[in-house]
């Protein structure tokens, strides 16, 4: 059974490309506390929780990235500028308040290896925090220069509820196919990362070939995350990823690696999942991990995953060779990578 | 004991002004289905359900008719334009969401006499859904002309998303006083009524004291507002209000005149209270109802929204006189009289 963990000290990029981005990184840190600084202690300290959710740091580093790949291209000489810190900001906030939302809706009580906001505060807290987030958020993209950038992250977020929407719908739907798995999540999760190049990209070039290509890397890899995050739900070790474990079990959300196994394990297996999906029984999400971490399922969600970053490094390919380049080629590896 | 009744059916304005604003309501009802019109048939489903929440348009009509009220003073002939109806149907989205996550946080059933979305699909499609039209509420945001509007329109929601985690903070507060009481609703309620005020007049005018009057009648109407309401909620009758009654005590929630009886009451009688507040028992809200019900802490309450009111119409006495006015001054009445 491979174990799936992850080194929460582990940094989207290394060393030798942090230098890039380290001081914006601070920036995007110190807008993220002013904006949702309140006069109200209360509402302080579950703004101090949750900023705890945040390690990775990987929507900024994709915004900032995408945002020094495409000046190369540009000129060479355009800075990042404050437009991509707000950008990057804003974006950390949405999917920070995605996450609080995320654990309500999985009833989960551990994230970053703390407690989660509604295991500490209740549903209503954290249904309210998040709104909050994400209104904080909105009021954040109303200082930036124009309005497009406001129209396109508000268009990303309406694509991330429609995708949420569907997996909620689907919900013990067990003939769920791949083609809706990819429709789900290319809405709930690669919509967000692809925003952030698009508009990294945007906000330093008006090159269209080039933002394509970092719109399309971002896509892809939020694609290939997302697979991870599924493969770690099943065979992560919830220690090392930090997090509530078999949430998509329990709440009947199939994921690649289990669409995989109702299409291709031998039948017994296929239906001793259902059945395990179905029972009441309190041990059937250990269950249902130890039938599918040993299969070919895991192999096979694995080698969608590195397909999809292959497929991100390529798009890549038209834009000319930078340091930002290279971390944007090292941080696809990582969403592989992190789990090994 | 007297019953506060709504009739569903009564409009915010007369027939003697409705002609004012009918064609620009239309549009904001055309604008609302098709900003959320999705390609998803479950989605769209979930969005006709709770398109029907929507009946008085208070908040539409406070638009329009600011709107047309500053539009009189800026030389009589500025017609509504676009960027009302647009601010008008974000607004209302705004508050349809609101509306969706409220029912959510005090278990409701009922709104409109029809069920509600949480009742129907669980508090996670619920959630959901409020997301989803946030999300769209902001997306239409980013058409207006300038981010003035929107950055307004943001501030008001992170203000109500305070209210909100406010109130939460102080459930089971038996010690609530009328002062935080105030500070809650002022942001729950009345930030939004005072914001669609201000943005219509805005988008009319630049005369800054009749905008600060719009502002403050709206602030005060959404005062009254909600001191009827939560009047409702304890001696409404759930029939003809149309949504389920009694959340408040449930909720641990207090509400004016509960605050006021906890203080003027004789001690056996808050005892009481508490005790029934405290308690488990299955008819506890019942009890609650009929022990503050009769109380003078009723006509306090009723007193206090009436005085609003009054400071409400008051505020419009800069502005010139106009029909408009006049609509506004029946839609302030209107917010008590619904309910007698």
């Amino acid at each position: 059974m491979p174990f799936y963990t992850l080194n929460k000290d582990m940094p989207t990029i290394t060393a030798n490309f942090r230098h890039l981005i380290a001081p914006q990184l601070c920036s995007v840190n110190e807008l993220f506390a002013r904006e949702l600084a309140s006069d109200l202690s209360n509402v302080n300290s579950l703004i101090t929780h949750v900023s705890e959710f945040r390690g990775k740091m990987l929507r900024p580093t994709l915004v900032l990235l995408s945002g020094l790949a495409a000046a190369k291209d540009a000129g060479g000489g355009a800075p990042l500028t404050s437009q991509h810190i707000t950008i990057a900001t804003v974006i950390e906030m949405v999917h920070v308040a995605t996450l609080v939302h995320d654990d309500v809706l999985d009833d989960a009580k551990i994230r970053r290896n703390g407690s989660t906001i509604n295991y500490l505060h209740g549903n209503e807290a954290a249904v309210l925090l998040g709104g909050y987030l994400v209104s904080h958020a909105y009021h954040l993209c109303s200082t930036l220069d124009s309005q497009d950038a406001s129209r396109l992250i508000a268009h990303t977020t309406n694509l991330v509820c429609e995708g949420e929407l569907i997996q909620n719908f689907n919900r013990n739907n067990w003939t769920l196919d791949e083609k809706t798995y990819y429709f789900i999540i290319d809405r709930k999760t690669a919509a967000l990362t692809a925003i952030c190049c698009r508009l990294g990209a945007m906000t330093s070039t008006r090159n269209p070939t080039h933002i394509e290509s970092l719109a399309t890397y971002g896509q892809k890899i939020g694609l290939a995350f997302q697979i991870v995050d599924d493969l770690l739900d099943i065979c992560g070790n919830q220690q090392t990823v930090g997090k509530s474990l078999g949430t998509d079990i329990e709440k009947g959300k199939l994921t690649l690696p289990m669409i995989h196994f109702l299409q291709h394990a031998p039948s017994r297996n296929r239906n001793l999942l259902i059945d395990l999906l179905e029972s009441d029984a309190p041990d059937r999400t250990t269950r249902v991990r130890q039938l599918i971490a040993p299969s070919d399922s895991i192999a096979y969600a694995q080698s969608e995953a590195e397909r999809l970053v292959n497929e991100s490094i390529a798009a890549l390919q038209p834009l000319p060779p930078s340091e930002a380049r290279e971390a944007l080629i090292q941080t696809a590896h990582y969403v592989t990578e992190r789990d090994k």
